[in-house]
């Protein structure tokens, strides 16, 4: 119930639909998983932990897709902790399964930037995650939230969010 | 800044702060750790998905505490899988400090059960996360929500909140 | 004791050294992967326990080019844990950098699966890691080791060594 | 029947048992674990390497033990990765169950450190996993392998293995 729910939410206004949904899912980058033995748990799904870790790497690659690789802001001095998370579990993932985890970033502000998330089965037949990640640019030498996010960094995000 | 709206927020009314605190304060279950260097991440404090294992393990010996073994509560054909989870990071934890995993169950309604999580400095002088996971009661064998609790583990639970 | 007869058996006769190598070079199937924050620790490079996942997505992808995907060996009632492991750590792997996983089957021997591995840069010019995995085939309803493999995975697993 | 074979090859000749077991028994640091469903896989026991992770703790807390704080030593610019591991997997650990990761320092030479892990049921009377863990100290401004370990870290070895 609370899925239907939720998809409801995230559906635009009838009217505006065949406009936005098209815009919207050029938007998400796609980043393909298999559930692998360790990423599952005793009841043979994945544990709930193991989206954590996909999550993360679909962020990475998907910076990585517009020529920002996380090493390098790394080597810049800043870095990008998690500050707020959420997730909601809509449908266990068995063993051995394909997964789409779907991603975008869906607001830079400040130095804040909170990335969205889908994941789903391969021909988004079955919504399996939902969720949300807020980051913030910390200066690491300073180890203090920076007052503005590195030039290079803004200019890129702000092609992958245009 | 952020800290601080949050800490108001999870303050009672002022009236009622004498009775409610202290009486919150005896129901937390300590569960205590160390950063390991498998914790960590290159940024030399613990990677942001390391917690949902200490939000777990702090659960599961929590009830255990109360005498419900999670393996009994398997074998009887109950699962519980965490079916949505937020955390809020405050400050990061170092490799090699000592933190307490505070967890308290905060509402049992119908086969959804609510706990809440403090992790703190050894003597509660820094607050580094909080976070909230909801589980509900799944039949194993049938892959469905359950109507209702197991008798035994409800009034276990019902120990725990009183 | 078991160890020394196990290398012997992994040398071919000397006469045959040239022509084996290049044959069981092409044997080898590659799994990229690249450094994410989560596989590091606090020294900024991959944490040792890691690529034991690494290894295992290769190993399970490996199967499933030849056809067998694992889930179906589950549901067969065939499990195949791991016995035996072990781990040279060459070189450090850094965060974002790229790696591919190298594994082959090397023997098969009853129902004893011997697996080799190469976690190398690229373009060969770095050795990470080697390593050998040894994996017993297990009834999984008698929770016994089984007797022969099931015909038709002992049959696709003849294909991948021929 | 390995099993069998490997437990006697622990054993010292006979005439030697009572002094030497009775030495050696003292010289285990035991590191308690139970099963959290974390930590297991698909078939309901523990995945293959999450014991990694538990050798790891083992060996910091029994540093940790005889005051060497290993945040310490890395402060003081020397690391300690693991350059070679393995592992023979005799037994299955079921969820829930509890367990005891014994480990002890077996050999220093130069600046190679060498553990030994024995990974038993509470009263030994299964054991789930043998392993043996060796270290290298290395000089992190440097990235090199140290000439020799520090005097003090030296000194409170000779104090673990005496």
């Amino acid at each position: 119930m609370s899925e239907e729910k939720q998809k409801q939410q995230q559906l635009p206004p009838t009217s505006a639909i065949d406009n936005l949904s098209s815009r919207r899912l050029e938007n998400w980058f796609e980043y393909p998983v298999r559930v692998q033995p360790h990423h599952t748990d005793y009841t043979g799904v994945v544990w709930h932990g193991s989206y954590i870790a996909w999550m993360e790497e679909a962020r990475v690659e998907c910076l990585h897709s517009i020529g920002i690789a996380f090493v390098d802001l790394v080597a810049l001095g800043c870095d990008l902790p998690v500050i707020e998370m959420s997730l909601r579990y809509h449908r266990a993932i068995h063993l051995g399964m394909a997964a789409v985890v779907k991603t975008r970033m869906i607001e830079v502000s400040g130095v804040r930037i909170i990335w969205e998330y889908m994941i789903e089965s391969p021909h988004q037949q079955e919504l399996y995650v939902t969720a949300k990640v807020t980051l913030v640019a910390v200066d690491r030498a300073k180890g203090k939230i920076m007052r503005q996010l590195p030039p290079d960094f803004k200019d890129a995000l702000a092609r992958l969010s245009a």
